[in-house]
């Protein structure tokens, strides 16, 4: 049995697609959560882990700890992980890559928060042109795949990676082009996505560091966490 | 035949991963040098690959526009690109990804120029972190697979991640301990290193931007590229 550690459901977007993936691929797993602040139940695991960061896999003793490892450690033994076509594969491993590793504006910018909705004082231009670069490169997936996920029929890593910015372009409505913003609407609706956004509005914890950031970039319109 | 677009050796620390890593594992392509500020010359490029950076790799006109999607690409069709034990597979895997994805303070205050000498001004606590990190890693990885590369007795895609990294320890003459100092002289008297080091101070293009940054840091104690 697989043990998967993450953080706060409601914050943690890095947790969210490990998570989200084997939920959907219906690999068995159990969830640790260790909330942010919260350094007694994070003592043990940076121990487990020296690189400290959430996710990390357990696999019988073994730890993996970057969300794309995981995701290419899961690959090697499940099925379903990457589109099974070698042109979608190609296609799917090159944007969860360039999510991985950019989109640094957007992610600073708009920190992922699911219960909460913001109204941005202002999209300064290095944020339209993250926002764009998404709106594009799903459009290519959902167009060149033939959707209705973003590399063919199925759901596979390539949307568990963008799933963060899902909830991200909720929170602060953020404005994509029609394939892109109808692929945002299935997402949310998907019972994987629900179950973690019912989830993390239960929490009732709040890290005021994260909470800050999104006070910083604009209005709260409405906040639908538990109190 | 692959095609492997990449910019200026002396600057793209992108660039190096797939590119040494082919050359380790005897993968033939032709490369395609687009030097920074030359835009003639990335205009056919953008047009090929909407994300807009190298390194790209073109195989039968399929485009893998990630450094890290290159390998998983490579590995499918080629052995050796990651270690055979499942084991050292697992780690070799979770340290690139943790590269590709962080140390940006490392990345950002010492910029890859393999070329020249810089004495740093200060070294910022952050700094320090990612520093003290990476040679945490490294010996961590030397010492659980035996080295002499990180996960095991040959040259896999974990090392081509770091190989930036080796280059950065060489110009800003940063602090490791023992096993990691060792492995970063091992790594530069890699033929498939000194080829790339060789050929960065052969380019007489200047990068005005890359070079500012690195008369930020500290001083130029010497500069070996050609005039």
């Amino acid at each position: 049995m697989y043990t998967l550690y993450i953080a706060n459901k409601n914050y943690s977007s890095w947790s969210l697609r490990p998570w989200v993936l084997m939920q959907e691929a219906g690999i068995p797993f159990e969830e640790r959560l260790l909330p942010f602040g919260d350094e007694a139940a994070w003592a043990p695991f940076r121990a487990l882990t020296p690189a400290g960061k959430v996710p990390a896999l357990v696999d019988e003793g073994r730890v993996i700890w970057d969300s794309l490892a995981i995701v290419e450690y899961l690959a090697e033994r499940h099925p379903g992980v990457w589109p099974r076509d070698a042109e979608a594969r190609a296609f799917a491993r090159s944007a969860a890559a360039e999510m991985h590793a950019g989109f640094t504006v957007l992610r600073s910018f708009c920190s992922m928060n699911v219960g909460i909705r913001v109204r941005l004082r202002e999209t300064p231009p290095a944020l339209l042109r993250d926002v764009g670069r998404i709106s594009a490169l799903w459009t290519e997936g959902l167009t060149r795949f033939g959707g209705p996920y973003l590399a063919g029929d199925t759901f596979t890593a390539v949307d568990a990676f963008f799933a963060p910015v899902v909830f991200r372009v909720q929170t602060y409505g953020l404005a994509l082009g029609d394939a892109a913003a109808a692929y945002t609407t299935r997402m949310l609706d998907r019972p994987s996505m629900r179950l973690w956004y019912t989830q993390g509005l239960a929490e009732t914890l709040r890290d005021e560091s994260h909470d800050a950031e999104c006070r910083t970039v604009g209005e709260w319109t409405a906040d639908l966490r538990a109190i």
